[in-house]
């Protein structure tokens, strides 16, 4: 049976971290709110399916996944189930839930990359939170992507198996969520991450590897990958990337 | 061999969450920072155990936890793995993966409180971002802090064995959570709390049983728990909580 990915159609957003694993796991899966409404997907069905939840299978926000009778939240989380299923994710449960506290980590720089842009109030205009949007990247790209993005670096390279991955010697959804950052900040901060490749060498070649995996090179290649665009969470917003150098 | 908490002294921030499963569980926990220098404790301990984790296990930030080799970061993850251990998290794998979901969906909103007095940078005064603070509080109490208190509301009157817990007819981490937000936001929004237990009867009934279980009376009559305070998440800044009614 397919996995039921439900998400924002539209955006890469959250769900983006899932789709990576999905795809790199080669799952059948329906990105259900991409779907038309004519085959019972759709945005329709995805809220009809946040409201049914029972009890602690409610949903508090997209994205969630269903498999089969589990319907599961939160990108970790997501992740944590599909690494276990499909190998992309350490054996030794020990090592899972210390690759499980890294996602963690990449949850919480997603959701300060979200902040640079929407500080106040996510149900808010851009616009009318502008001033503080500034203040907020201005400390972000001085002082949080780099302690962030130095954190990783230090994780590659300090791992016993090898600098190619974040934990053991194998691809996991740790790997792949690291790919997309890297991305989705060279795509909103063009100017502040001119210089990625020679401060975060560990990671940038990281990014160029899971590029060049024959799945997410075909995936990034198709149609089922959105583009970034600024209804996202990583956004290119010129005044939120500081002066030219 | 006794757990070790690592987390900032003084404060009950995140660090609580893990100190309150770890005092239901009845374990012998040490927690490190709040010992003194001299028997190999205290704030350097902490920082010395930081800088060598290796690899993976690096910690980001407090609060992290060690149980023997492992060393686990995030509050969620922590709980992941106190919860399985210790009967604290549903017996079913899968049912535990949507407690999980639970837990990170009150991280979220134990950043989101953060978030109200630091709204642009954790390094910085609470002084020197007090307007967009009142922004951002405003913000939270309108419409941030009943999106989350009712979705948790609604997972309880939903849950299938009773509306006593958030998930399963047993008390799970999730509950003492829960407990602990309901204290934070009373603790730190007086006005905005007031009618709580009008809005919010499960939760707030879910409350009261959880601070009288034996071994967490215990705990709050004691000197471990930390008088809630301005240092912590959850601080009360009058002017972040909204107009006299």
């Amino acid at each position: 049976m397919s996995y039921r990915l439900y998400y924002w159609p539209g955006i890469q957003g959250r769900g983006e971290f899932v789709r990576l694993a999905l795809e790199e796991a080669g799952a059948d899966y329906v990105d259900v709110a991409r779907g038309s409404d004519e085959a019972g997907l759709g945005l329709p069905a995805m809220f009809r399916r946040m409201e049914k939840g029972r009890g602690a299978s409610l949903p508090f926000a997209p994205p969630f996944l269903e498999d089969g009778d589990l319907l599961l939240s939160h990108v970790g989380n997501i992740l944590l189930h599909l690494g276990t299923k499909h190998g992309l994710l350490p054996g030794d449960p020990a090592l899972r839930l210390v690759a499980h506290g890294l996602q963690l980590t990449i949850a919480d720089l997603v959701s300060e990359v979200h902040d640079t842009h929407h500080p106040v109030a996510t149900s808010r205009y851009y616009e009318d939170q502008l001033d503080e949007a500034k203040a907020k990247a201005a400390e972000f790209r001085r002082d949080r992507m780099p302690k962030y993005l130095g954190y990783f670096e230090t994780v590659l390279e300090r791992n016993p198996a090898g600098s190619d991955h974040a934990i053991t010697g194998e691809t996991t959804t740790v790997d792949l969520s690291l790919f997309q950052v890297m991305e989705g900040l060279s795509y909103a901060f063009p100017r502040a991450s001119s210089n990625l490749a020679s401060l975060y060498p560990n990671l940038s070649s990281l990014r160029a590897r899971i590029r060049a995996r024959p799945r997410i090179a075909a995936y990034l290649a198709s149609e089922r990958r959105i583009p970034f665009n600024e209804d996202g969470i990583f956004r290119r917003y010129i005044e939120l990337d500081g002066d030219p150098s």
